[in-house]
C-alpha cells in the first residue's frame, strides 16, 4: 500500500496502454450515455465528429479502471472531488489510451488525524500523443498504521 | 429537440428517480473501479463507509443516463467539460437518486457561429434529501437550424 506519508510532491505515473475498441465504446454508451454519436457508427459520420467516438464517461470510467491497477495501491479512503475536467480531444475505436499522473500538493487533513489530502493532475493521452481529457482530483488518502494497526480500508473504522 | 436558442438561464430540470441496486453497485465497480468498498459488502463493512457504496464513476454514469432521458432532448454538440465534482454523501445500495439541474448562463460560441455554450449546474439528491454529487458542466449546442436545414446531429457536418 501507497500510504499519505509515501505520496511525494510532483511525483508523477504513467499506465498501462488501454486498447478502446467500438463493441466498448458503443455498449458504454447504449447502457449510460445513448447519444448517436456514442452508439451508431452511420449516423456518426455525420456528426460534427465524423464518427463514432466514446462517451465522457466512458473515459472517465477507463481513468479510474488504470488509477486501480497502480502499484503499489494508493490507500485511498475516498475521492472527494474531480475539478477542471476537459474534453480536449475525441476518443475513437482503436485509439490507445495511457493515463499520466501528477501529484500537485498534500497536505494533512483538518477532520482526520490519520488521513490526508492529495491534490493531483491527470490526463488520458492517446498514441498520437494527444491529450484526450484532463482531470484535477482531491483525493483522502490513509496515513500509515502505526505498530501494525491494520488500516481502515482491510478492518478499522 | 431543445436548441440553444430555447435554453434560459435559471431554468430548472428535475429527473425521474432512479433505483440503486446493490448488483448494480458491484457490477459496475468489477469492470471500472474494483475498490473493496465499492465490490465487497462484507469488506465494506470495516471500511470508513461502514458498507458498500457506489463509485463515483458510476454515479457519474447515473448522471449522464438521466441527462439523455430528457425531453425535448437537448442538441448536445458535445460537453466541453466538467467543474467543481463533489462526492459529497455516499449513495447505497436501494436509494432512490433524482438528478436535479438549473442553467447558470448561455451564450454564443465564438468558434462556431452554428451553435452556443451553456454551463449548468447539477446535483444527484437521495431519498432523505441528502445531495450525493454536485458538479458544474459546460456544453456546446447547436442553434436551431434556418429554412429546415437538417441539424448537425442528423446529417450535417
Amino acid at each position: 500500500m501507497e500510504y499519505y506519508e509515501d505520496i511525494k510532491p510532483h511525483q508523477k505515473h504513467r499506465s498501462r496502454e488501454y486498447y478502446l475498441s467500438e463493441e466498448e465504446i458503443v455498449d458504454y454508451a447504449k447502457k449510460w450515455d445513448p447519444q448517436p454519436f456514442h452508439i451508431d457508427p452511420e449516423h456518426a459520420k455525420n456528426t460534427v465528429f465524423g464518427g463514432l467516438v466514446a462517451s465522457g464517461a466512458h473515459l472517465y470510467a477507463i481513468l479510474m479502471k488504470l488509477e486501480n491497477e497502480k502499484r503499489p495501491r494508493p490507500a485511498w479512503i475516498t475521492v472527494l472531488g474531480l475539478d477542471k475536467i476537459r474534453f480536449l480531444s475525441a476518443a475513437r475505436p482503436g485509439d490507445v489510451l495511457v493515463l499520466e499522473d501528477e501529484v500537485i500538493s498534500k497536505r494533512e487533513s483538518k477532520s482526520n488525524s490519520n488521513a490526508g489530502i492529495v491534490h493531483s493532475a491527470g490526463k488520458l493521452i492517446n498514441q498520437q500523443g494527444e491529450i484526450v481529457l484532463t482531470v484535477e482530483g482531491i483525493a483522502m488518502l490513509e496515513k500509515r498504521p502505526a505498530n501494525g494497526t491494520p488500516s481502515s480500508q482491510s478492518s478499522a473504522r
